[in-house]
């Protein structure tokens, strides 16, 4: 009999090669379906719901699945990955879910978070997965630049060229865009039914730029409206990103 | 004119083989020394409040001061040993104190935290900061346990014994003693006027038997007053451990 098996998955971005299978260099995908493969003593495929995260992107809820004819106990499987998969990625949850759900098609909504450090000084403890900026930052206006990026809109200006000729459409609905400030730490903690290729890095990346008042809030009305990558900011380096968690 | 220098510094432990010069290992003090060489072109030897933290642990407010004959401006000092420094360590911030401060001798109390990650399976993005617990432990014992360490106590029970016949007297003031539960994170949050070598970590390593009720949390108060090592617990790993804040 056929299982479907989910997975939520932490990892430290710092030591992959991104998420997706590459011709030799590790990658979260490799470390995992070799643990599988192993595990279940056949070649396993999985399908996750953020497969094309960069390099340096952590995860504390990737969600993965894939289909095994084991009769195996779900804690025997989860207790016998965690012990076959490097330390910098675990298997948090485990599920058996119905047969057509996939890790991918089925996601309703995801939430990443990017993390700032904005300090005069660099942090050694925090500094794998902040993006350090030194130069003081206009929240307010980065606050009222981020509401622009609210509802169903076309993100063209915000993934790069070539991904965006990939996508059908470059349409999305970002639900929630909140900017937290805890002590010296900024965090942008977004929601949407899904992301173009650094999407998030580059809406960051073009927000910083208004913190530091090169640019008015009202400008993310116009880059949006231009569809035109180059009138955005640049893109913020992937450490800071982390995937929160996947909704079905 | 000779001025006195106050630095606070943040630290990755397990970069460095601890916080003391040792030969041809990596530690902190070396790092400092070697940046603070480079930047006055003249040798210079520091004092710290904590010289004897060990391998992994970390620091979020270690203190040292120097001095030095230079004239040069307080802020200048700061960017160039930060440019200076290996990227694992970084002066947070800079003072100019009277001559007859000493980040040792003027310690009024020290402030540690302990971070344990209590949850089946490990946190890859936590791993370098916290000692990973996978089985249940009893708070509200430990919680219990932890009184009997506040106040003056003679501490000897929980050092090691070579460093014990090393110290004038092995008593020590704890004023706080507190254990936070912050999700699946335990954090042990301890002041007191100074530790002995080891103390935090065997007080933590016998609080978790505790936590596992291998013991009573009344056991504490017999062991203080055994002044008796081998009656105490194991000794937690030092990745957990971090030195927050040193007071003058």
């Amino acid at each position: 009999m056929v299982r479907n098996i989910k997975l939520v998955l932490e990892y430290d971005g710092s030591t992959f090669f991104g998420f997706q299978r590459q011709p030799s260099q590790p990658t979260v995908q490799e470390a995992l379906e070799k643990a599988l493969s192993s595990f279940f003593d056949r070649k396993i495929k999985i399908a996750a719901a953020s497969g094309r995260t960069d390099t340096g992107v952590h995860a504390e809820g990737q969600v993965v699945n894939f289909k095994t004819t084991s009769g195996r106990n779900i804690r025997q499987i989860q207790k016998g990955l965690n012990a076959l998969l490097p330390a910098p990625v675990v298997v948090k949850e485990i599920k058996e879910v119905p047969l057509d759900f996939h890790a991918r098609y089925n996601v309703k909504s995801k939430v990443y978070e990017y993390r700032i450090w904005n300090h005069p000084c660099r942090s050694p403890l925090l500094a794998k997965r902040v993006f350090h900026v030194p130069y003081s930052l206009n929240v307010a206006w980065m606050r009222q630049a981020a509401k622009y990026f609210l509802g169903k809109r076309d993100f063209r200006s915000f993934t790069s060229i070539s991904a965006m000729k990939k996508e059908r459409s470059c349409v999305r609905t970002i639900r929630q865009f909140r900017i937290k400030k805890q002590g010296h730490l900024l965090i942008f903690h977004v929601e949407a039914d899904g992301f173009l290729y650094h999407m998030i890095r580059n809406m960051v990346g073009t927000l910083m730029e208004v913190g530091r008042s090169k640019r008015k809030p009202e400008e993310i009305k116009a880059i949006l409206q231009s569809k035109d990558r180059r009138l955005a900011g640049m893109t913020a380096p992937s450490k800071g990103l982390t995937l929160l968690r996947v909704t079905y």
